[in-house]
């Protein structure tokens, strides 16, 4: 029987799937990214593909990666997440299997074609999903087709400048959305929030606990503490503002939501419409749907396999 | 002898140009846009393509539209500028010249194309066009083809969100980059420095023209003052902040500056280079080469022939 192979790299774990060719999950499997050199992950990532295989014929192999991907040469030419600079990691698969095709992709842009393929993107060609967690991803298609930009780092759009004197970014710049919406970002305004406030939960969690985390934020904002949804509305607002942005530029059908910040859900949902309301234009503003993601942690594992599907069928 | 024919729809004029098969103008001529409704317009730019065509067999027609326009359809959805909703553009030319291909597409797409063809872009497939003036437009190419969205406003790059509380837009929305860049922000934010400083010669100029427009800050500027140069400064920034936030997200190998404000040169050009590289990712800041537009006011007449060009060696 034949099968196609989709991986998943993040920092913490490596997914795996597999599935036949007419895209039918027949196994998955995690195991943690191995510290040390990009050698050591890339034969981690080679035995789970042996064993996600298995007996099965490999006809394909496809892999999201975090980072500025060049898809056409397979190569990852820097990942902050994983510390890598210039790692041909098509080119390492290809040696290793001889007549598989090997597709490799920014993780953002990976996910996207995850919705697109087995989600919430099916049938639509203008559409942007955005993953907010750690940072802020995303990936983009227009006319059907993927932004991938003029050397592989097209689609970041955690680093849509917003507030030009605002907190440093660890892209070297100032005030770049991730820097004002992402899980650090919530967990800082949660601390400021919290020394304001000396009787909010979240003051009490800080004293408690000794920092304050995103996660604290998310669940003290659950409880009802005015401190803590403060510090939420701010960060959601800020990813509104931007998404609000890329409406205009990008007059997408359809806005995804995924990542860690979006299990937050409507209360999210509540806030990033209200801001798209506010600072969309008409025509652009009035025709998108913005929903959270349906296949949640899993588009970048469905999306790899959704990489490789439409590399096997093409080939 | 076949010949292709250009237009340049703009609120005060309509260019249009003839050229033969192989691009080759061969006749240019500019009327002034007459007032009333569309159909005036319309028969105006009919008499225009009649008459740079004159006894050519007239090929393919192109036409750059500003406002929100739907290619597939030869729809304009909304022109601000020309006051117009929904007019079938495409068929109106399409009853009248039997047999000839009708092509339509947004003003700053076209002008998009004018470069790729013409200008700054041949043989770049992801770059941006951006027109600053009255208002700010873009034509975005990404992997060879235009952002036009799901429904033909994609590239509305002078409504990015920069200032969410800031100025109020035409767009409905406040602090789009357009409120912090275009010639009406420039004009504002002189008034603003020649408040400030009685001595300077901009409320010199103020004091004896009664009001300050973009041309007097530019001027004064030119000719060294202070308050004008505080004013470009903080317009110009503004633009390079905004294409900075563009250049991590689209990745493109070039970014075009066309458009009025395009005329102040390598001033422009210093201010928004100096934001770029303090705003970019180090990878997308790195190759992306900022350029004046060398086609100017003539970018979008050249990328409506552009358009009717490809169009017929298409069909």
């Amino acid at each position: 029987m034949d099968c196609i192979v989709g991986i998943d790299l993040g920092g913490t774990n490596i997914a795996g799937a597999a599935a036949d060719i007419e895209g039918n999950v027949l196994t998955e499997a995690v195991v943690p990214t191995p510290a040390g050199g990009h050698e050591v992950v890339l034969k981690a990532i080679d035995r789970l593909v042996r064993k996600l295989a298995g007996d099965r014929k490999l006809k394909a192999l496809a892999l999201g990666v975090p980072g500025v991907i060049n898809p056409e040469e397979g190569l990852c030419l820097a990942s902050g997440n994983l510390n890598w600079t210039n790692v041909p990691v098509g080119s390492f698969f290809r040696q290793r299997y001889e007549n598989v095709p090997v597709y490799l992709d920014n993780d953002a842009r990976v996910a996207a074609r995850g919705e697109q393929r087995f989600g919430a993107a099916k049938n639509c060609r203008d559409f942007i999903y955005v993953t907010a967690g750690t940072g802020i991803g995303g990936g983009i298609f227009t006319g059907g087709m993927p932004v991938t930009g003029s050397r592989g780092g097209g689609g970041e759009i955690g680093h849509m400048v917003l507030l030009p004197d605002g907190p440093p970014c660890t892209c070297g710049g100032r005030g770049c959305l991730e820097t004002l919406a992402a899980a650090p970002a919530l967990a800082r305004e949660g601390r400021l929030e919290a020394l304001k406030d000396p009787f909010s939960l979240l003051h009490e969690l800080a004293a408690r606990e000794g920092a304050i985390t995103a996660a604290m934020v998310s669940e003290a904002c659950d409880r009802g503490d005015i401190a803590a949804n403060a510090a939420f509305q701010r960060c959601a607002g800020w990813l509104g503002i931007g998404l609000a942005g890329l409406i205009n530029i990008f007059n997408p059908g359809k806005v995804i939501i995924g990542g860690g910040l979006s299990l937050a859900g409507d209360k999210l949902l509540g806030v990033v419409k209200a801001k798209v309301a506010r600072h969309a234009m008409r025509e652009q503003g009035r025709h998108v749907e913005i929903i959270l993601s349906p296949l949640r942690n899993k588009a970048g594992l469905y999306g790899a396999l959704a990489l490789a599907l439409s590399g096997y069928k093409q080939a």
